[in-house]
């Protein structure tokens, strides 16, 4: 599984701070420290307090891009703001995100084929967060045949069945892993799945022990990337373990560091 | 998942040791801890090194017995030690375990109708273990045939698709991950399933890790039940977690100390 680095949004104190006083210290920092512990991607999220998202955006991609050669996750409701962190990215990126909205997917897809994007697309639509594995799956082959239309490989497209909080959307969970595992019947090569990984803990006690458990088990349903704390040690030990089970890696004593070593 | 404690087996010295001077000592503070931890079954394996298995497991299960009331799981190769173990079992025990072999079949099934038990069934026969997904199945529904055939209901047997270490049988994982999966497929209502968590380990680094990473994606994938350590801590806190996140209990702050109290 594929982690994309969580920590370099806005919604962190540090990193408005560093995005308020153009500091690039903090975002640089997460950057390494992320890469080191094995992240695959690395999301930037200018965060809610940014007036002009675009610069803020453009910004943070550039001092991302001087620490790290790691491709970028451009997370923002602002498609203008994507847009401009997409032109000046040094490698394909992902979009995150697009919900099965018509006008939305229209212009989403449009610039994940001009500029060679991959996209998570979101298994929700207007009347928000479907409550059942067989209407999130309908939503999800809305995004499927709309990636294909505009000319944009379906192994770009990442599905996110939408994680709710346990202590809240407790129903959700099984729902969830079912939604994963029907996903990769939808088309050969089927569209790879993400989750926000910390969103089935928010809210809780015992976060990290929920996120790692939600984690390996969403693996063994087909999961391919989580959006997720990458700097969590005991998170990384149990992914990179599930994929040992899984026999994506080949087991050895030391399997644990191999896995972190494995982008550098 | 139902935890079958593991740790009243005469491979573990201490437990060798009371069977031989025929103290109880051990054997009931192994029962006390288990059941303090959660388990819902304790197994019940007199060990190798035992001339009369009948008289070690009559007497096994007599001073276990006096230490707690949840339902045993009577472990042996040796049928003959089985049967006296069930003749004195105050409720309907657990028989570990039967392969897909005709005349072992006809003799545990057998027994089990006579002492409403119910059985392990080893996904193996002659031949060994299967490498891939389909033959388990093939091997399981021979199970469920005859289980079927001699009277026992479907859901008193335990299906277990055999875990090999993932440091030698690496391929394994997948195939056993699958085979959980179609198990539930086989017949309405599906025979249940179970593994044996610690083979998963054997001779890794990380046991621990491991050990509790398989467990509960292997819930993901419909597992019911697990011969293990119950006093494992983490790992009854990773079990009580994937309880909650595949809704089979009730999210609240406490639910890992919930999750030990329930047989109590």
């Amino acid at each position: 599984m594929i982690i994309i680095g969580e920590r370099i949004n806005g919604m962190f104190r540090d990193i408005a701070r560093a995005i308020r006083e153009k500091d690039p210290g903090p975002v640089q920092e997460w950057a390494r420290k992320q890469e080191a512990m094995g992240a695959g991607y690395l999301d930037i999220n200018v965060g809610p307090a940014v007036a002009d998202r675009v610069s803020a955006m453009r910004w943070l991609v550039e001092v991302t891009q001087e620490a790290t050669k790691l491709p970028l996750c451009l997370d923002s409701t602002d498609y203008d703001a994507i847009e401009a962190g997409l032109e000046i990215c040094k490698q394909p990126a992902m979009i995150n995100s697009v919900p099965a909205i018509a006008e939305k997917m229209d212009r989403i897809f449009t610039m994940a084929s001009k500029y060679n994007a991959e996209v998570i697309g979101l298994a929700m639509n207007e009347e928000g967060i479907p409550k059942d594995a067989e209407s999130r799956v309908a939503l999800a082959m809305e995004l499927v045949a709309n990636c294909d239309a505009y000319g944009v490989p379906i192994d770009s497209l990442y599905i996110d069945p939408l994680v709710l909080p346990c202590n809240v959307g407790q129903a959700h969970g099984p729902e969830v892993f079912e939604t994963l595992r029907q996903i990769k019947l939808l088309s050969d090569p089927p569209p790879k799945t993400v989750v926000g990984l910390s969103n089935i803990s928010q809210g809780t006690k015992n976060r990290e022990l929920i996120n790692r458990t939600f984690a390996v088990m969403a693996m063994a349903c087909g999961l391919d990337a989580a959006i997720a704390d990458a700097c969590d040690e005991e998170l990384i030990a149990a992914i990179a373990t599930a994929r040992v089970l899984l026999n994506m890696d080949i087991y050895c004593d030391s399997y644990v560091d191999v896995f972190k070593s494995q982008n550098q």
